[in-house]
């Protein structure tokens, strides 16, 4: 395995400047003076264009940048900026896009130098400020480095694979365009001289067989085959899900007979749990079975406790009161979790009024449940007491089954209505990072609630979300508030390591592109995916509530950092609001349970607060399923049949009218599914074909082309897409290269 | 002739849009209500990109786009904005680079709808923000409406040519590449089955000879051939100028011997004018005449009037006081102007210190000298007496001999020191627009001082510059100052029509793009290359000038409405050092003169203040001439011979370095300066070819070409350079188009 060279420092000069301000010169990033105000350079204006273009002493793989600062913060530092960079001026990549913090600390960034793992060189580099953190200020940078590699036994094949890489590309472009318009000779010779691929042989067989031939069940067949090979696998990881929610009715208990919906009165019958908010549920994926303890329903607190089975549709109360099993009294907000592995359920915390507080009141119990034996045991009476956490709601907590250990983070701690005097306790106090040591009953404190920035510091809060991972056995924490703040950070806990990693500050301000704060967010985790899945819902804050919010819900990819919308239904209902009536899904709650199970890909969800003014007492009881669903390989299978089988008629519609007809209504009808409205609204609509003239379309820049081979061309170009891009020809066009 | 369509309203819809905020829909757009704040589109936030995407009903020439505004101003507002337009949204042109005006009135903009004379269409609009008057607020667009031509008689075509264009030039540059890479059979296939043409059959013709077969004297009888037909003279008209000074040493009157420089005193002797500041020149161009008049000398105003003739290189005094020859008093800050076609001069206007200005010498005497009779004519003893303006000085006067009528503007009103109560005289004036009918004697007052910002209001001012362009018969003027303010406002009077037009308010800060205000500023016009010209040297204002400040030169086209820098001293200065020495310029000034000899193409500059606080009352004398210098076709005739030969050189130092040296020392060295010591260098370098291995130089993406053909292919795309865009290939690379 080649031995990876150092990163060094690079040499270059400032090549090209936008403008720049009085003595502030370009070159003044090329040293570093942190307490000289003037050694920066600073553009005469924030009116964009503004650019420093750098170049390199000698083509370099770029790796990173360093900038500078100044010894306090200044408004002219760059709140958000890219960075480019390339062989040439007029060509260059996109290597960044940041910020930097306003502060007197050097920031250093890794710079995209790879293409796939191959590095790819550069010689110019291009600095674009976007943003000051002063709004109307010019931007400022005060000192530039760049490191990465400059040794030509790097470099040099680096500069070859670039050419290389260029060349094969732009004769691809050539070769795809040449085929399209039937310059057969030109393409031969090109592919003759240059050797070049334009694509897998397969799709070349496909080429040849639909195009050329006109073959069109050898495409199926092909199709058919691509198909069971796991070649369009690519294909459907990269579409979005949707998400599909469905509402479970379940058995009741007497019979097997599904209850009748209007049936469900709202006293919450023998047959399953009563409306609520600030329960809890956990599942037990091994046995499908969704536990559900306590919770508030409008007027008192619950001490009910049921178990659904997903395989039955049924839910079993497992018990009326478990106070009267030895188990926890009636509560609300508290939280639970599940060992699996063991069979055994936890709970700790819970809300209480602040009638109802007095210092006796004021302990946290610590209950465990065993499933198998159904018995409760009160593991502590006061966990503080314990060396563990004060009373406390709203806060998290999470099963490490591996470790056998349990964590608890956030909630806000509970405390006495004491004398007017004792005004000390009227700022609320957030509960710390704790670790209970299942096994030998102890806790640790692994942090405590602290307002500090420092690397290890972590700050208390209440709502938020925290899941782990089993796998990578990290925490992740993410959202909540602390009084009127609503947080937006991300970090994670390494249990082992002890080391908290901040995944994002929630400073950087990427509104529309992750999930917003300040709606009641319930999360999931599926380790095996690697992804984290969140479902937005009503703000508990009766000001922040909109007439028409939706549900939203995200994944966050957390091998590539990024979150993306599943579904944000605001726009949805602006856009189309037919649409979003179309799917059943629950109203928009507060206070509600989500859980997951990662095995059979399935979220649960049950009861809430629906926040109606008119009913403030109003708790739900609807139970959901959703599964969030991608095209499947037979979905798609039967899509491309589908697709040929509509060509194929249409080509038949122009000469045997007769023939195309009943093609229609055998062969291509079998392709449609006809229990889906839109399928089988366009499939009613072909037999327009019959009646159209032969030219009614033909596309942009294709007159010079037989229509018949443009057409089945463009068949060609779709059926495609479902391969993967390293099979593929280039999907650009050499005619969308050219500008005006 | 074909009948223009009329523009008409284009339907659309939106489209696309970056984001969004509260109810500020992008849909807003399509309706027009300036008095509902709500009615508009707003962004998120101002961070780029933001933009909105709009898709016309069908393809379109979309003409123009008109934004519809609040009824009162708004922060939101656009004040820099694009607009970009395309058949596909990937591919759009930039169409237009503007702002709003922060007001409640409709703007409507022409959209580049053509390319030459070809009208192409759009089926996308693409607005995107770039700044808003309130710097940190988001981006808000009340109202859109695009116009433009959609009836498809009109709109097909264009799209034919649209798409056939893009094919050609696709198919081009694949030309271009096969060429370069030698695909010879690609080549020909393609060309032979598109019939597409790579470049005009001269280049192909130059291509095969210089290229193919290496005849490369047969390339030097090509070039030589289409410089004699004027085939460079796109390439020379699109070449910067380059300055010129020289310091003109002219003859003494004893005899024809030249002075010797260090002969000259600084008394001003009988051959030449003496020290000066305030004086006046002007040029007689038919008899390249050039004639000095007064002006102060540190210590006191002057009388004597000069004349330089620049055939004999030779000053004569035509008078050692006027106004012992019933001419003007001695006099300074004057103003004079020629009518070279009745060849008699005017002046008008003075300075007077403070302590000579009472109520008798505040007349404004005004006279003319007629050349051939050598004769002064007292024409009024005081112009305001006239109707005509007031004893004024720093103002501006322009001849205008077809109409046999003089314009003056602007200039500070000499008022009487009164007693120390009269403090209405302590607000400086400033002269109107007055035109002077020569024939009839009379004036008429054509535009008042004015602060009022209507269309017809012009503001005066003192230090402005004013020319009259004598083929489209508008006086232009810009800059100057008013008390402490600095004007650079610029703006056309039509003489005839009696009209104004705002040019550029100045309030756009294109800092960087236009001449700085604030440097005393000479301008020239050249009616007919339709250029103006702008020397700007030093300020008067002692706390402005820079210890480093050089000379900048412009040229204002007026066709095109641009300014463009000929040189930026300072910039050159902190680049080069060495380079600014290089070439003599005389230092900057203020108070000098400079004419302009449109006919010659030179400038002529006499005399000033340098400025130097140490020697306040230090004048200038020194004379120079200016050329603005473009290549000749002479020197690109040898500068490409040169090219050749020296390629030429370089092959035969591979094989037969003997042959090659000789060939240096004589062929080559024919086409070399050896008097510019720039060429010389490089020159005396070349020998060095002879010792470097073949294979130093190979240019990236070539590796798999032949190296001699390579390299005749580099020096046949630079001789390609200079031949107008329609004759040679495209200008582009294939492998340019494709990014990493």
């Amino acid at each position: 395995m080649a031995v990876v060279p150092e990163s060094r420092v690079l040499t270059f000069g400032v090549f090209k400047w936008s403008s720049y301000s009085s003595t502030y010169l370009p070159e003044n990033i090329l040293v570093d003076k942190p307490n000289d105000q003037s050694s920066r350079w600073s553009s005469e204006s924030n009116y964009p264009p503004q650019f420093l273009i750098l170049k390199l002493e000698r083509p370099a793989i770029v790796q990173s940048i360093t900038f500078g600062k100044y010894e306090k913060t200044h408004v002219c530092n760059l709140k958000k900026f890219k960075v480019f960079g390339g062989m040439s001026e007029e060509n260059m990549t996109e290597l960044l896009s940041s910020g930097l913090k306003n502060d007197y600390n050097k920031e250093t960034f890794t710079l995209k130098h790879k293409i796939d793992e191959q590095m790819f060189p550069c010689r110019f580099v291009k600095i674009v400020p976007l943003m000051s953190w002063g709004p109307s200020f010019n931007f400022s940078i005060w000192y530039i480095e760049l490191h990465g590699i400059e040794d030509p036994d790097v470099v040099q094949p680096c500069l070859n694979w670039y050419s290389k890489y260029r060349e094969q590309e732009a004769i691809r472009l050539c070769l795809k365009h040449f085929r399209q318009h039937n310059y057969t000779e030109a393409f031969e010779s090109l592919q003759k001289k240059t050797r070049i691929a334009l694509e897998h042989p397969m799709l070349t067989h496909l080429h040849d067989r639909l195009v050329l031939q006109g073959d069109f069940d050898a495409c199926e067949e092909l199709i058919d085959k691509a198909v069971g090979d796991g070649l369009f696998n690519q294909y459907i990881s990269q579409q979005e899900y949707k998400p599909r929610w469905s509402q479970i009715i379940p058995k009741c208990n007497k019979g097997t007979q599904e209850i009748n919906r209007d049936d469900m009165t709202s006293d919450g019958d023998d047959n399953r749990p009563g409306m609520r908010g600030g329960h809890q549920m956990v599942i037990d994926v091994q046995t499908e079975t969704v536990y559900l303890f306590g919770g508030w329903d409008g007027t008192q607190d619950l001490a009910d406790f049921w178990a659904y089975s997903v395989q039955e549709n049924q839910w079993v109360c497992i018990s009326r009161d478990t106070e009267k099993e030895s188990g926890p009294s009636a509560r609300s907000c508290h939280k639970m979790c599940i060992d699996s592995q063991r069979r055994q359920i936890y709970t700790l915390g819970r809300y209480l009024d602040s009638s109802v507080r007095n210092s006796k009141s004021l302990k946290s119990d610590f209950y465990r449940y065993d499933i198998d034996a159904n018995t409760w045991t009160l593991l502590s009476e006061d966990t503080s007491a314990d060396g563990g956490p004060k009373l406390v709601f709203d806060h998290q907590m999470c099963m490490d089954s591996e470790k056998h250990m349990i964590y608890t983070f956030g909630g806000r701690i509970l405390t006495c209505n004491g004398s007017v005097e004792d005004s000390r306790t009227s700022e609320p106090q957030f509960s710390g990072l704790y670790a209970y040591h299942c096994q030998a009953a102890t806790w640790s404190l692994l942090r405590e609630d602290s307002c500090n920035a420092g690397p290890e510091d972590v700050q208390s809060r209440i709502g938020h979300c925290m899941l782990f991972h089993t796998r990578n056995r990290c925490l992740y924490v993410f959202g909540g508030q602390r009084s009127k703040t609503y947080l937006n950070d991300f970090f994670s806990y390494d249990v082992d390591g002890d080391h908290v990693e901040i995944i994002s500050d929630g400073t950087k301000k990427d509104s529309g592109m992750v999930p917003m704060t300040g709606f009641t967010q319930r999360a999931t985790i599926d380790p095996e995916l690697n992804e984290i899945h969140v479902l937005s819902g009503l703000s508990k804050d009766k000001d922040k509530r909109e007439e028409n919010v939706r549900n939203s819900f995200w994944i966050y990819d957390i091998a590539r950092n990024n979150w993306s919308c599943v579904y944000k239904n605001d726009q949805a209902v602006k856009e189309n609001p037919s649409k979003a009536l179309q799917e059943e899904e629950p109203c928009p709650r507060f206070a509600h349970q989500l859980v997951y199970d990662e095995m059979h890909k399935v979220h649960y969800l049950f009861g809430g607060n629906p926040g109606k003014s008119c009913s403030p007492k109003m708790r739900l009881d609807d139970f959901w399923s959703l599964k969030l669903c991608r095209p499947s390989k037979e979905y798609l299978l039967r899509h491309c049949r589908y697709l040929i089988r509509k060509y194929r008629f249409e080509e038949k519609a122009q000469s045997e009218p007769l023939n195309a007809l009943k093609y229609l209504q055998n062969d291509l009808s079998l392709t449609v599914d006809h229990t889906d409205p839109v399928e089988t609204k366009e499939f009613q609509l072909l037999p327009s074909a019959l009646f159209k003239s032969s030219s009614d379309f033909i596309p942009l820049g294709f007159s010079d082309v037989d229509q018949t081979y443009a057409q089945r061309t463009q068949l060609f170009d779709t059926l495609v897409n479902f391969f993967p891009d390293s099979m593929t020809p280039p999907k650009g066009n050499l005619v969308d290269l050219i500008t005006l």
